[in-house]
C-alpha cells in the first residue's frame, strides 16, 4: 500500500486540536493541513499543471463522474490513468461521484445497488453503485479514492437521513470488498446531515470499518456555518487520531480555519478557482469584486502583501480591464492569484501550528478578512 | 530614435528575394522576418506575458481600434503606458484603427478628417482621424506605430480603391506632421487593393515620404492567393532595401513562405491564436481539427516533431476531450502550440535564408503541409 500518514504535530495550544501531518502516496508528499484544488475534468479550470505545481500544490482532486461520463474512465485507463492522460504527476484523490449522481442530472431509480440516472452531457442512461464507483476510480488510478456515497440533500428529514447514511455505510463495506489496488487508498465518508446523533453512530460505525483516512460529507451543502461547526464538534473526536480527515467540499477561509480549528486535515472546494474566474479575488483584507468601477485607474496589485505572479506583474486596472473585455486571461490570472491565496493560507497556518500560534493567527485573520 | 532596422543577409539564391535582418526597438532586438502573434486587447487570448516570452516571441501586435474604445489609451497612457499595463517589457507594434474603423461598428461619416462610427461595445459615437490615431498610439507608447489608413474592401471599384489610396497618402502626410516620439517610430501604409498601377503609384509616395518602414496593407481581405502574391511582385520592388517591409494580417504559413520569397520581413495575423482556441491545430503534416472523432483514442501528441509544453505533455485524446468538454485549457494549450509552430517556422525560415537553403526548404514545406 502506498499510502501514508504521519502526524509530525498536534497544537499543544488548549482552544483548539489543530495538527500537523505528512500524507504520503506513490506521487508526492502532502504536508497537512492542505487544500485541494479542484479539476472536475482532468484539469483545473485554466491551469497548467505547471502552474498548480509551482504554486505549491501536490494534490488535487477530480471528479470520478464527470471523468465517467467523459470522456470514460476506459479511455483513460488506456492513457496509461489519471496521471498520464492530465500531465500531472503529483497526487490525485477522486470522489466516489456519490454527491454528482444525487446532486447533477435526473434521478431515475435508487436502489440498495446503486443509481441509475441520466447524463448531464447528453441523457444518456448510466449506472452508478459502490461496485462500479470502484471499477471507475481504480480505472483512473487516483492515489486516493472515496467510497460511494448517499448524500442527503439539505433540508432533508431526520428519517431521509438516517436511510441514506445506513446506505452509505452499507456501501462503504462494498466498496472494500470491490477494492483492490496496490498504489491506491480508499477513505471512507461519513454522512448524517445535520443530526448529531446519526452522525455520531455513522462515524462510530465507519470507523469500525478501518478505512485508511476518513472525509466529513454532507456538510457545505447550504445548512448555517455554526450548525456545521457543532457537528465537526461532535464528530472529529470520534475519528481515530491516526487517521486524516477530510471535510469535503469546504473552501471558504474562514470555514478551513474553524475545521483546522477541530482537526481537519484536508479539505477541497471549487470556491477560489471559481471566485477567481468571477472576479471574486481574496485578499488579506477580504473578498474584493474587481470589476466594480472604483477600480478602474487602480493601478496597484490585487493585493499588496500578495507574491503571486498577478499581483507581481498587473494592476487591479489590468486585471478589471481584462474581465470587462472577457477576456481569457482574465479568469487565468484571478485562478492564479486565489490559488495562491488558498496555498499561502495553508502554509501560514501550518507555520502557525508548528510555533503553537494558532488561535493568535486565527484571530488576526478573522479581523482582516472581512 | 530609438528604431534600427539592419539587414543581416540577402539570400544568394535567384529564384527568392528572402532576407534576413535585426529590428531594434527599445525595447527588444527582433530577428526578421519575424511573425507577430496578435494582442488585440492588451493581451494575447489565454497567454500569460510570460509565455509569449517563453515562447521566443519579442514582439506582438495591439490593436489601437481596440484599446482605444476600452479601457482608453488616456488609462493606459496613466498606467505607465501599454507595457507597463499589460505587463509585457519586449516590443510592441501598434496597428492605426484604420483598419478596424472601416470593418467593424457602423460608420456614421467619412470625411477627409477622419471618420465618425459607432462603438461595437456600447453604440456610442467616437471620431478618430490622422491626428487622432497619432494621440492614441503615442498614448498607448508601442515601439512601432502605423499610420493611420483607409482600407478598401474587397471588392471595390477602381475608382474607389484609387480614392481611398489617396486618401491613405494625405493621411500618411498628417501622421508624419502629428508624430513625435522619441521612442517611437512611424511605419507608413500603402494601400491600392488589387489594382497594380494603383499600388505602385501609391508606393512610390509613400516611400517619398521617407517612413521608418512601410506595411503593406489591405491584402488577406478576401482576394485570392496567386492574386495577393501577384500585388507583392510588383509593389515590394519599389520598396527601399534598406527599410522593413511588413505584410499586414498575414499568417497562413504558406502566405508567409510566398511572403518571404518576395521580401517581406514582417508578418502578423489572428489565424494561428484563433485556430488555436477553436481546435485548429498546425502540424508538419497540415492543419488537424483536434475535435475529430478520430482522436478520441490517439495518445500520440498532436505533432510528433513538435518540442512545445503541449506536445511534450498532452496527447491527442487528452486534448479532444479538453475542447469536447470546453474547458479552459483547451485554447490555451492550443494557443501554445500553435504560437510555437509559428515561433519555429520562422526560426526555420530564418537558418534556411542564413543557408541559401530557401527554396529547398519552402518545396519541403509545401509538399507536407498540405
Amino acid at each position: 500500500m502506498s499510502f501514508k500518514f504521519t502526524i509530525k504535530k498536534t497544537t499543544e495550544e488548549t482552544d483548539n486540536k489543530a495538527r500537523l501531518g505528512i500524507l504520503e502516496t506513490k506521487h508526492s508528499l502532502i504536508e497537512t493541513p492542505v487544500f485541494m484544488p479542484v479539476g472536475t475534468q482532468a484539469t483545473v479550470k485554466g491551469m497548467l499543471p505547471k502552474e498548480i505545481s509551482d504554486l505549491g500544490f501536490s494534490i488535487i482532486l477530480c471528479n470520478a463522474y464527470h471523468l465517467f461520463l467523459r470522456p470514460g474512465h476506459q479511455l483513460i485507463s488506456k492513457a496509461g490513468g489519471l496521471h498520464s492522460f492530465m500531465g500531472w504527476n503529483k497526487s490525485i484523490l477522486t470522489d466516489s461521484g456519490g454527491f454528482q449522481v444525487f446532486s447533477l442530472g435526473k434521478i431515475n431509480k435508487v436502489t440498495d445497488e446503486g443509481v441509475t440516472f441520466q447524463s448531464y452531457i447528453d441523457g444518456s442512461s448510466h449506472f452508478v453503485g459502490p461496485e462500479k464507483s470502484m471499477e471507475i476510480q481504480m480505472a483512473l488510478g487516483s492515489d486516493i479514492a472515496m467510497a460511494f456515497d448517499q448524500c442527503a440533500s439539505y433540508p432533508s428529514s431526520k428519517c431521509e437521513t438516517q436511510f441514506a447514511a445506513e446506505r452509505t455505510l452499507q456501501w462503504a463495506k462494498q466498496c472494500q470488498s470491490y477494492h483492490s489496488s496496490g498504489n491506491q487508498t480508499l477513505f471512507g465518508i461519513i454522512q448524517g446531515g445535520v443530526f448529531p446523533e446519526i452522525r455520531m453512530e455513522n462515524a462510530q460505525k465507519m470507523v469500525e470499518l478501518k478505512f485508511a483516512g476518513y472525509a466529513i460529507g454532507g456538510l457545505s451543502v447550504g445548512e448555517p456555518k455554526p450548525l456545521m461547526y457543532q457537528l465537526l464538534d461532535v464528530t472529529v473526536p470520534i475519528l481515530p487520531t491516526e487517521k486524516p480527515r477530510y471535510l469535503m467540499g469546504v473552501g471558504e477561509p474562514r470555514s478551513i480555519l474553524e475545521g483546522v480549528t477541530r482537526g481537519v486535515d484536508m479539505f477541497d472546494c471549487v470556491l477560489p478557482t471559481r471566485n477567481g474566474r468571477n472576479g471574486c479575488l481574496f485578499t488579506h483584507n477580504g473578498k474584493i469584486s474587481i470589476t466594480n468601477a472604483k477600480y478602474k485607474n487602480d493601478f496597484s496589485p490585487i493585493d499588496s502583501k500578495c507574491q503571486c505572479y498577478a499581483c507581481k506583474n498587473f494592476s487591479r486596472a489590468y486585471l478589471r480591464h481584462l474581465y470587462m473585455a472577457n477576456e481569457m486571461l482574465a479568469p487565468i490570472l484571478g485562478t492564479i492569484h486565489n490559488l495562491y491565496f488558498m496555498n499561502n493560507l495553508m502554509q501560514e497556518i501550518r507555520r502557525a501550528i508548528s510555533e503553537n500560534q494558532f488561535n493568535t493567527f486565527k484571530k488576526k485573520f478573522f479581523a482582516n478578512f472581512s
